[in-house]
């Protein structure tokens, strides 16, 4: 039986919980940037998003070594963990800009904490949209001042932010759900944009040189009015991130400007959640906590996928039975970033033959004759099998082939050689992909 | 100043050797076989290349755990280190196959073996073409038989070998040197095949479990009338294919089913290469084996790139101040496997932005303050930077862009914090390859 959710879930996003404001706006940011799509039209290119109140800050950003000026900037201040205020913009990654970067991208810190009234220190800030091109300041400084002037708490405003952090996405990605703790109403809401360079690896230590380090940037931010105290706002956000961003690949390119962020306010008024102080009551506060979180965060992850670059697909791959939890998850991304097996999907081809190959090449072990890999369609538990420890099932081909033409269908691979399992939320790969990103 | 070329190209490929025999027919296979495009008309599936004298022979295999029948079969006869003849399918992988498959390999080498009244030890085999689908043994039977009846040392009969072995490939691919040793004429010659789930990393042991392994299946047959000592051919063979075949990539997806193998039968007389016995000479004319099979092999696994599936780029990638061989190997193979670095060149746009975010998430130590990024025309030195030192260098956009327009270039990378290097060749990703791959 399936447990009852133990939070609801709302309309709006952002400025669903109480004392956040928010504004988008556009100023000319996407026009100037001259990736395909986002030169059309007055597009919202700047935002803010503003707590009344002093929060608790946590952030997870790009582990990619090349990793854009703002993420250095935001990086640092949500180690201090506290905050107030969150600037961005799309249509410029402000990404490999040199010193110039990094001077821009504290200046945009700057002139909003200018306009709010408050420190540099707690404004964060994060930037999407083309590589290697300087940002365009003049037009920033109109934008923060056009939104900080409008700022407001309306589920519009919030709407708007979701629009303004949009680059090849389709369709603003909003999420907000309501629950208690110790009785009072709390919200935690998100919004967050894909849409290819999209396998994110977020850590809240940053660029790191990685072993088999996979990859549109994806930004995400949160808001909650939850009082939660710093290391335990930083921890839930890295489970929440682990669960959800961290499992998702659209295209295996991970991006210079990866970013999710979190602003608790305490304007809710609970007993502020602190994972040190271990009393029974706080311990579920808290777990109730990280399942409001992790819902949001999964659900925006899954948005992600559903609308990433040319996607016609969405696949869950299921992958149990690894010796290890990295060789699992090696494992499921390499069927997930398999040219040929993201192509099969594209037609509707349920080919196991270049799953059971993508297997055979992953840094995973494996053992050919134990494998299993069926599909299901979501929410159902009966699986068709296609092939049965290694060898072809007696499921018709016809009932593999009406799993896979769905747009949306599970995959579930038992390597049967281990205890350990990883879930990957992917897309196929369509000639639209091919199209969208071949440039001029 | 260049040196000369120490041989001389040939027409024909694999039968210019003296002593070497081959037929290539059409039994059905393929018709039999669902995979597109290998199910229209007549085509030659079936093969057999033979050498009249006793040979040495070498073999190196994929190192993926997944690995079809033959594979196995002829991992082991290869480390032999003698034999006679090869048979070799298309449109039919015998990958998948369990233990009846196995049993169907041994019995394509027996089958073949009868005809030609030698040792099925002398035998080796290897399939192409769907994964997952029973050998047609009555077909391959009638197909053994007609092309055994048939053997002789014309260029056709090789050009027919080369057009059997061809599975998503547009056309065949063969090559033919002759040079000198010990003032006799010696021949090496070679046919391969690619074009789609091509990015071999072939070892002479075979299967094995991978960190970061990555990768149509690859067939390559090379045949020689140098005398050849069998540890040397061996050693001979593993570094010819690590500086071509082993440095190829068109999609990333390495097969079930990659070979390259090597018979060597002494009939130009010349002393036999043996790197054990290492006289002045005998050193000499190693080298001159060593650089005519380097040639031979490089040749061959570019056509495979030139010709892989849908692509209408080929790109060589130098990457150079790498801190280690494995670092600048990951690096180069970040950016040629990177689906939004392909796709751009898909474009002919020369997107720096995203081969520097590649190499950001690579394997590899890199500091993005350090890093050039140059195109080049091939054969030309003159490189157009776009980065120099991680800064956009003072190159015009559009010269960059008549370069990457054309059909053919080199791409440039130095990340400058080490002495080590690599080269990769590739292709880019179009929407052909896609609209091939979906299937159904």
């Amino acid at each position: 039986m399936r447990k009852p959710a133990r939070f609801q879930t709302l309309p709006g996003s952002i400025t669903a919980p109480q004392g956040f404001l928010a504004a988008g706006v556009y100023c000319d940011i996407k026009r100037l940037g001259t990736g395909k799509g986002s030169n059309k039209g007055k597009k919202r290119d700047l935002a803010l998003i503003v707590s009344t109140a002093p929060a608790s800050v946590a952030g997870v950003f790009t582990t990619n070594q090349v990793c854009a000026a703002p993420v250095l900037i935001s990086l640092e201040r949500a180690k201090r963990g506290l905050g107030r205020a969150i600037v961005v913009n799309s249509g410029n990654a402000n990404a490999c800009t040199g010193p110039q970067g990094l001077r821009d991208a504290r200046a945009m810190t700057e002139l909003t904490a200018r306009r709010l009234k408050i420190s540099p220190e707690d404004v964060l800030v994060c930037s999407t949209g083309r590589i290697g091109v300087k940002m365009p300041m003049t037009q920033v400084r109109a934008g923060i001042q056009a939104a900080s002037a409008i700022l407001n708490g309306s589920p519009t405003s919030a709407h708007c932010v979701a629009e303004a952090i949009m680059t090849s996405d389709t369709r603003p990605k909003e999420v907000a759900v309501e629950f208690k703790l110790g009785g009072r109403p709390v919200r935690v809401a998100g919004i967050c944009k894909g849409a290819g360079m999209i396998q994110p690896t977020m850590s809240a230590v940053g660029p790191q040189a990685r072993n088999g380090g996979l990859h549109a940037t994806m930004l995400c931010f949160l808001t909650t009015d939850a009082a939660v105290e710093t290391a335990t706002l930083r921890s839930s956000l890295i489970k929440a991130v682990e669960q959800s961003f961290n499992r998702i690949t659209v295209d295996g390119d991970m991006s210079t400007n990866d970013s999710a962020i979190i602003l608790a306010n305490g304007v809710a008024g609970n007993e502020a959640l602190d994972q040190a102080a271990a009393t029974a009551s706080g311990r579920g506060d808290l777990a109730q906590f990280q399942t409001a979180l992790n819902h949001v965060t999964l659900e925006l992850a899954k948005m992600i996928v559903r609308d990433g670059e040319g996607a016609s697909r969405f696949i869950t791959i299921h992958l149990t039975g690894a010796r290890t939890a990295s060789e699992a998850d090696a494992a499921a991304r390499a069927v997930a970033n398999s040219l040929l097996v993201k192509t099969s999907w594209c037609g509707g081809d349920p080919n196991w033959g270049r799953i059971l190959d993508a297997l055979g090449y992953s840094a995973a072990r494996i053992a050919p004759e134990k494998v299993d890999v069926g599909y299901s369609l979501p929410g159902e538990k009966k699986v068709a099998f296609a092939l049965k420890r290694g060898r072809p099932a007696a499921t018709p081909f016809e009932a593999l082939k009406k799993i896979v033409a769905q747009s949306e269908f599970d995959l579930h691979i038992d390597l049967h050689i281990g205890p350990a399992g990883a879930v990957i939320y992917t897309a196929d790969l369509t000639e639209e992909y091919v199209d969208f990103n071949k440039g001029e």
